[in-house]
Parts: structure tokens; C-alpha cells; sequence
């Protein structure tokens, strides 16, 4: 088996974090995991929705969106489509569910963290790109309310990352592009936290359905590319 | 550690499975895991989507309601608030996939198979019940293709269906209902085959990540509950 | 002439009202006649409308839906489609119309009753059979506010129930069904109190005009149909 | 009972219909009732919507709406909020079949005429003033589809129009105006033919249901009425 | 060149104003120029929107809309397509935009004044006609706030109105027609304030571009027949 | 008077205009104009919408989006409310309207040219960025769509860009960055051709109006900039 990448299976691609991509939002992260590339920015809020007025917690929620040519062929643009389509609505779910529990949003005081990641340019992996960039925007944007005194302790329960795995000609690999990701028998996207527990799991087959020991080894690759990735986020937030 | 309904950890609910619930659909079913109960139907249409005509395959898809009071408090109509929400959208997509992923889309000709999962009665675990219901009634929209010679050979690859298992105070349990969903520190979906191998998994921390060990746990319970379900399924498809 | 069910013209078809059919609505009615079989709640609802805030008033009102494939042919889902259709629209107006003239909303107090009529399964008359197991669910939504003590006295004006009528070959006849209803050279739709008065009609012509000999021999027919289906709604309410 | 207006209750308000008042439209009316004034439009198109296509039948459809301040308080504009309301759909639905009722569609040809009823001043009424102001648009385009050679033979099966009356202070009156038909117990809209027949009847209890006497008595006046609009739509036809 | 109405390149259309339209409005403004006819109204309404409240000044805002054959061919009504088309939207923001210049806002008090521009007749020029309408009958609302003591003194700034010019076969024309607009290779849109400076102008290449003589030729022209236009403005108010 | 920004009136902010900045286009560019950053996209499609098909003559048409934090304070984004809002209608409106007037259609056969202007940080001035930008991503799809010999000539007519000016503390200044924008009080945005002929002006009073004399000096600015703009547009293409 060889990647089309060239890489090893157990090879994330090239990542890079940039923070302070923009210049308005608390935080904001331009994400690349090789071709794919996201800016991720946070922004903070006073207030939260109307569910926890006087709850004394905060809320951290994510939209999800793709320039219409970040994609091979162009996609129509949701916003003159009038709705946000499936798939959207579901990534966007998970950002913003997967964030939240890495925050103890008690301590968040009554405000609200909205994430939004928006694909500029798309080759597989817009998910879990986002999530691993809208962490760190996430810290900025935490930084900044501990810089304001507005909050007084860390909400940051700990550091957590995600990465795509899958079945490609047999073999289980690391970070899916595009091609591997079209031709793939199953995708997962591992979301994990520095301690090693899972903030969420989700595999799919597509074609073939999987047996637990194809599990188990999408797994060990996961969780292992999930913790370089936190060391490269550790990395972007130490600069600067 | 006591669940509230008295059920030992890796106890179903009570299940039924009611074929023909209703008079007009090519498969009718009546769900019930305990409380929750779902119709799921089946509507055989002449025709593909755009994207797949003149290939020569068919197309299974699946949409998913929610009666406004089949809650504990009643829930805006979507129909009359002018869009789906997010987690109908989530399930209707999740469902509508894992159907797909049982069937050989090639053997069912140009014809598409339409799946409705309308919830009745909410009780947790409308996700699940609608995808064990919804592959019934499948199976009869099947039947009913080949009886009636618009297709000669058996499209479904094999029997699947759909439970939920969580980690409830601290115990990995099978199928939960809607006090333990809501007390649960994880909520994890599994789909899976008759013969072992998995549709689908997901998996996500509310509150608290799971570890690989509790995965291990959960996935086990799940596995079982599922070959009992597909029992269960074969049981109402041996009757009439 | 002979109806396709064999019903004398003067017949109703078989009727059932079923109380308590699902768990969490505080009136909750399975209504048939005959093949047509239509789930009503009512859910209680602190508050009104702001039009109606501080007028010391309640309020009733009213949501229909058919589910997609409570027809012989698969509707589309009106959630999905983002709008309710024309026709929706017409009888959910008409319901909530109705039950508001049977109900003195000055003695609800400032509370909202919520009725949702779903049809599961359609053979004509679903609006009427709407209409006749709302007024139960009503009924036991009233109970329900009295046995809470949030209301002190009966704001239920008397008894009502709804039935079509309409001329099929030349012959008026009572509670159309489907094959009866597309053939039909009129339709029209009574709602009357149990005193005899009348609430709504609403005759149309389809095909050709009616007399008002015709027009009269309908109001005899609905007339005396409608107490028959009042006698059955209490018996339903003695029940249990 | 005097009537704030001072009219007798068998009196209609000043009618005035007013052919060619705007120069596109195949057909364009504007018709007053009182101060109620409606500009009804008949607009020609070829061909008839897919349900029809090959079956060498025409359509007739309508559509209503009232400016925002045709009332004594602003309305929104139903197209800046996105969708109609459910009045406007209950009229347009009623107005577009009873026109339906007033033409032989087999006639037609493939052809559809749309009707677009537009309310530039309210005082009760308006959708009695719609219909018949519509026909005798309607019957301007039939004139103009023969004038063309689109058609041979006369579609129109008969004249029509449309009046309310209602029980205003316990006596039946005629062609209620807004004062009267906000204080008035009930409502009825009656549309009929030159010959008699009845093309729609719809009867609404306000308050206080209707006896059969009083439902006699309102159809009464009704049938006067509408023969009595029915020449002043023949009058302005015979002009020019 | 001939134009094709026969006017000469300075020349307005007929121009009409006519107050008090009809009867419920504050301000109710029919204005024709030439075949082009616009019903403006402007309606009162106690208190702003939100991103003003507390401030001490009020509100002008516009909607626009054409019913559905105020043109040569029908087009589909904006509230059953569910939204409002681009046109309309630059429209009524053009509108709006206008008049506010011509407002004193502070003077207004927390008070909005809603306009309304329906086009029953479209022959070119609705916008312009439009705008010049509308200040009179703004006129009108601030004559009612004056008369009805809601507000002391004049918000009113000066008289402002607009008219459209073009190069239509190479000759700067005033005030242009369908058949010139459609033909023309320059359509500019010129709102100006009776002191002579302005408020807003659009000019719009089309086919050619417009060279800074054809510009300045344009203003020319627009500036004498705006002064014009005020001037029918003012004879209007000084009516009854 | 003082330029927050110290630059003298008639100069232009720093300009920069990278090509290829995403990988999937046929014409990718982010233009900056200081701290305006837009990713300007051109993306060929065969075929045109309908209301040109079989006319032989291609299409250029644009849309505008602001990812939600491009700004100061976060947007909401607009495919998540279900409509694009007022303003950004009227500016893609403007961008294709300009971007067709550079264009012979004829020449660019039976093809459409989407351009897609996405603004990732505004500092004022977003429309005149992304115009200019816009054009070098079409002439880029133009090359490809000669490069693959899909179209024989060039249907560019001549470059062209856009620039604002306004009235900024009584001084007529060029491009107005965010703080001077919101204190001008006349903000006017020209689109020119290299010629020098004008493709669009459009001039709005913010506050006062503005004078005859005040036009002329601003379009001498903006022409002026407007041909500095076209030679970095130059010498961009010029490049790799």
C-alpha cells in the first residue's frame, strides 16, 4: 500500500498554526493540515443565550461554513441558498459540542465564546482541522478575558486536539487527504483530550463495515496523532 | 449502582416490533424500545436523485420528525418554525447512511426507497429505535420490490440494527432511557451487522471523556444488545 | 346508488376515540373514523400570546400535519421542505377556530392550550376527525388544569363535534371517505355544539354548483351525525 | 339596530368596478365596495403547471395580498417577513377555486390565467370584493384570448360573485363593513352563480354559534346580494 | 434622435401628485409620471427600532414593491417566493437612504415613519418616482406629528426629489421612459435637495461607459428637472 | 486636516494583489487595501443560467460574503439567519454589474464566470477591494479558459478597478479606510475603466449633502487612483 501522499501511515501531514491571522477577533488561527486550511477565529461575547440567563455559566458555540470554491467544483453559497445544509449543520454540532467539553464553562462567568471556522481551502479533514485551530483561538480568546479581568481563573480544562483516521486499501492511516478520503472503506475523526480520554468518537463505514480490531487500530493511530498535534499547538501558543 | 427502570446493565428494554402499523406504505412499523416509540416507513418511489441517474443504482434515504408533544414539554412544529434543527438534521443523515450501508444500492435498479422515522412517543434513544424500526420496514419496501418483479435478486447485504449503551454513575450500561440519558457521563450510538462488523460508532463525553477501557465495555454491551435486537427483528418479519 | 363502503348515506363509519394514547401531553386522543386515524394532544402552556398578555384571557390554538407517507402516495415533509403548505395552513386555522368558539377563554386564566393534530393515517375527513378528538383532548387538558387547581371553573362551553357531508351521485351522504370524497360533487364540513348550533360550515362546490335544497339536506344529515359523534366523545370521556 | 353606516340590512355599500385601470394586464379591475377598494388583474400565460401538462386542460389561480397600510394600522409586508400569512393563504386559496368552479378548464386550452387580487384600501369585505372584482378580470382575459384566436368557444360556464353577510346586533345584514364585521357574531362569506347554485358557502361563529334559522336567513340576503352584484359586473361589461 | 415619446431632451413626463389616495395612512401619495404610477404612503408609529432606543431620535425607513403586473409580463409576487428580490432590496435601502438625508432625525422624537412605494404601474423611473413621492407624503406624516402635537418643530430639512437621466442614442435625455431605459447606454439616478446639492447619485454604464462630459451633461439635465419636480411637489402640498 | 491614517488625500493605501492564493480556482486572489483583505475567487462553469441559454453569450456574475469576524464586533452569519442582508445584496449586485461592463459576454461563449468576493478582514472600503481584486482573479479565468482553448479571443474589453472617495473634515480624500469612512460626510464609490470612461459612480450624502463642485474634485481623485490601481493589477498579472 502506498499513500498517495507519499506518507507513512502513521504520518500526520504538514501543520502549521498561525495565530493572529486576523486582526479584530480575540482569537484567530489560520489552520493548515497540509492543503486544508481554516481560519478559526473566537469571539468574545457578554451574555449568554437565553437557556442559561442567571445560571452563572458561560457557553462556547461554533459555526462551520466552506468558501464556495475552497472545493474542487464550486458549492453554492449557503447564505443565498437561504439554509445551511446537512453536513454543515453536523460539523458545526461537533465543534462546538467537542469545545465545550474541554471548557468548564462555570468558570466562563456569564459570557460567550463564539468559534467560527471557515475553510478557505478544502483537501480532506475541514473537521478536524477546525477543531484542533478553534482550540487555539479558543486559548486566545481566554487569554484575552483573563488579560481584561473579566474571568479570574483558567476555564481551560486541558489541552485536546483532533484527527481524522481510516481504512485505505486495508491498511489503517493517519490524517486522510482528499484522495485518501474518497477512497477510503471507513473514516473516523477522533477528538481526545491531553490526558488521553476521548471527548468524541466517530466512525463510519462507507462501503465495508469495520471489525473491532480495525477499531483498535484506528484508535492507537488517533490518539497518537492527536497528541503531536497538541504539542504543535502547545508550540503556536508559546510564540508570541 | 441501581438504573432507575430496574433493569440489570445489560438489559434491553422491552422491545416490539409491529409490522403493517399503518395501511398505505409499502413497510409500516411500529417501534417500541419501552416508552419511546417510533413509526418508521417505507415508501418505494420510481427514480433516483440527480446525482445518480442513469447509473444504474438505486437510493435509500431517510428523514426523521419528532411529534411536537412526544416530549416531556412541547416542541416547536418544524414545519411551522420554517426549518429542521440541527439534531433532526444530525439523525436524519445518520440514519439514511446507515440504511445505504446495509443494502447494495446496485441491486435495487433506479428506484429509491424513502424511510420515515416519525417519533410518538419519546423516552431516549429515538435515534436507535428509528434505525432498528426503519430496517423492517426496509425489508418489507424490499419484499414488496421483488413480489411485485421490479427486482429479481435481494439487495440487503445483511440484518442490522441500532442500540445505545452509555457510562451511567460510573457504569457501562445497554440502552438507555431518557433519566439515564440525561444523567450519563457518555452517550455512545452503534450500529452494526448481523455478522459483527460496525455501521457506525459514535460516541461523546458529556461532562466527563471516556477512556479506551470504558469503550471497550461499552462496545462489548453494545455488540450483544445488537444480536438480540436483530432477533427480535427476525422475529416480526417470520410472522404473517 | 351505493357507496363504495356499502354504508347507508345516513351512516358514519366505524369511530373510535382512544384517551391516553401517548404518555406526556396532558390530553392525548388516537381519534379513527373508520381507515382515517388522526393523534390529537393538547398541551397546557403557562402564558399567552403577547397580544393577549395582561387581558386576564387564555388562549387555544392549533398545529396540523400529515405524516409523509399517511397517504397513498409519499408527501413531501413539510419540515424539510421549509414551508407549510396552503392546505395545512387552511385547517389549522379552522381547528383552532373551532375549539376556540366551544371554550370562554376568559375562564383559562392567562394559559395557552396547544393542540397538535397529526394525521398517521388519511381516508378523507381528516380535518373533521381532527376536530372531534381535539374537543377530547381538550377536554382532558381542561381536567387536567382543574385537578391542578390553576383553574377553578369550566371554560368549556358545551360539547362539539365535526363531520363532512356531501353529495355523491346525486345523493347527499355523511362522513365521506377517500373514494367517496374524490368523486364527490360537493364537500362541505360542519361543525356544531351539542345544543344544535351551528360553529363553522364550510360547503364547497367541486364540479358543480349546489342547490340549496341540496345545501339543506347536508346541514339535516351533519346535523344529526355530529350528535352521534358527541354521544361517542362522551362516552370515551367516561372512561377511565 | 341601526347600522353605523345607516344602510338597510339588505343593502349593499356603493359597488364600483372599474375595467382598464392598469394598461398591462390582459384583464385589470378596480373594484370598490364602500371603501373597500381591490385591484384585481388577469394576466395570461401560456401553458398550465406540470400537474396539468397533456391532459389539454387550462388553470385558473389567484393570489391575494393587501399593500401594508391598507389598514387602519400598519401591517408588515408579507414578502419582507419571508412568507405569507395564513389569512392571506386561506383567501387566495378560496378565491382561486371559485373562479376555478366558474370556467370550463377544458376550454381554455393549455393556458393559465392568473389572477393577483391586491387590497389598496380595507373596510371589510375584501375577499368578497376580490372575487368579484376577479371575474369580471377574468371574463376581460377570456375576452382577450378569444379576440386573439387562442381560444373558440366561451370557457365562462356563468357569472358569479361573492358578498358577506353576517348577525350584527341579532339581525342579519348584508355586505358588513369593518365596523360591523369586527363587532358581528358571525360571518359568512357566500359565493354564487347567476343560476342560483352555490359555488362556496363558509359560515363562522364569533362568540355565539348560528342557529339554522338564522343560517337561513343570512343566505337570504346573501342570494339577493350577489344577483344584484352580478348586474353591475354585467353593466361594466357592457361598457366600452 | 427622436425620443420615442416624443419629447424633447429636457422634458419630464407628465407629472402627477396626488395627496390623500386613500384613507388610512398619515401620508398617502399617488404619484404618476407618465404611465409609471406609485401609491406612497407613510405610516406613524410611536417608538424605534432597537439599535436606536434611548438615543432621542427617531426613524425613516422604506419598503418598495411591485405588484405582480404592474409590468408588461407578469412576475411572481415576492411574498410567495418567500423573499424579496436584489432589485427591491437596492430599491427600498435607495429609497430609505434618501429620505433620511432630507431628515432632521433628532427632530422626530423616538418616532418612525414607515414608507411604503407599490408600484401599480411600471413604465420606467419607479425608483425615482418613488422617492419624490414619497417626500410628500413624509410631508404629510409630519404635518400630522406637527398638528397632532407629538413633535414641536419641523424635522423636515429641505424639499428633496429625484428623477432618472441617461444617454439614450448618444443624447443626454431627462426622465426616461421604458423604451429609452431599455435602449439606453447610461442610466443615472439623481436625488437632490432643493438648495441644489445632492443627496445621492448613481450612474450606471451600460453596454458603454460614460465619458466626464456625458456625466457632467447628465447633472445638468437632472438638476432643472429636479427643481422642476419640487416644484409639483410644493403645488400639491398647497391643495386642500 | 489630519488622515487617521497620516496619508495625504489623494494617496492610496497600501496595495497588494496576490494571485493563486487558493489552489482550486481558475482565478484566486486576496487583495489587501491596507487592512481590507478579500479572497477574490473566479470559477468557470459550462453553460449559462436560463434566460441566456441559446443566445451564445456567456455570463459574469458575482457574490459577496464578510466571514462573521471580519469586523470590529461579530456578525451574524448570514447562512445560519437564512438570507443575505440588504447590504450585501447591493454590493454583489454592484460587483457583477461592473465586472459584465469589462466584459465582451459574446466572446466568452455559452460559459458563466462565478466570481466570489469573501472578505476576511474590513477596514472599510470591502466593495472597491474586492472589484478591483475580482478583476484580476476573471482575467486569470479568462487565460484558463484560452489556455485550455475552450474560447479563441479575449472578451476582456479593458482592465478596470474602483476606489472610493469622500468628503473626509471638509477635504475631498481617496480611499477611505473604516475610521475615516464612518465620519465622512459623503462617501462615493467609482468604478473606471483604464480609458477612463466610468463604469459606475455612486455618490450618497452621509449627514450633508454634497455640492457640485465637491463631485468634481472627488472623481478626480478617484480617477487618478483608479489608474494607479489598474497599474498594480499590471504588474500582479504580469507576474509568474
Amino acid at each position: 500500500m502506498q499513500r498517495p501522499s507519499g506518507r507513512t501511515p502513521e504520518q500526520l501531514r504538514d501543520i502549521s498554526i498561525t495565530r493572529n491571522f486576523t486582526c479584530h477577533a480575540e482569537g484567530s488561527v489560520l489552520v493548515s493540515f497540509g492543503k486544508t486550511k481554516v481560519i478559526c477565529t473566537a469571539s468574545v461575547e457578554e451574555g449568554v443565550p437565553r437557556f442559561l440567563r442567571g445560571k452563572g455559566s458561560g457557553w462556547v458555540t461554533a459555526e462551520y461554513g466552506m468558501l464556495p470554491r475552497s472545493t474542487g467544483s464550486r458549492m453554492g453559497r449557503e447564505a443565498s441558498r437561504g439554509k445551511q445544509g446537512g453536513r454543515t449543520v453536523e460539523i458545526q454540532r461537533l465543534i462546538g459540542r467537542s469545545l465545550r467539553a474541554a471548557v468548564d464553562l462555570k468558570k466562563l462567568g456569564e459570557n460567550t465564546i463564539n468559534i467560527d471556522c471557515d475553510v478557505i481551502q478544502a483537501d480532506g479533514g475541514t473537521r478536524t482541522a477546525s477543531i484542533t485551530g478553534a482550540l487555539v483561538a479558543l486559548v486566545d480568546a481566554i487569554n484575552y478575558l483573563q488579560r481584561k479581568k473579566i474571568i479570574n481563573t483558567d476555564p481551560l480544562l486541558e489541552m485536546m486536539a483532533s484527527v481524522s483516521v481510516g481504512i485505505y486499501q486495508g491498511v489503517p492511516v493517519l490524517d486522510l487527504d482528499y484522495p485518501e478520503d474518497s477512497a477510503a472503506d471507513t473514516d473516523m475523526n477522533v477528538i481526545m483530550g491531553e490526558s488521553g480520554g476521548f471527548i468524541e468518537v466517530q466512525g463510519t463505514a462507507e462501503g465495508a463495515t469495520f471489525a473491532r480490531d480495525e477499531l483498535d487500530a484506528m484508535l492507537d493511530l488517533a490518539s497518537a496523532g492527536i497528541l503531536e498535534l497538541i504539542e504543535k499547538q502547545k508550540a503556536a501558543l508559546a510564540e508570541g
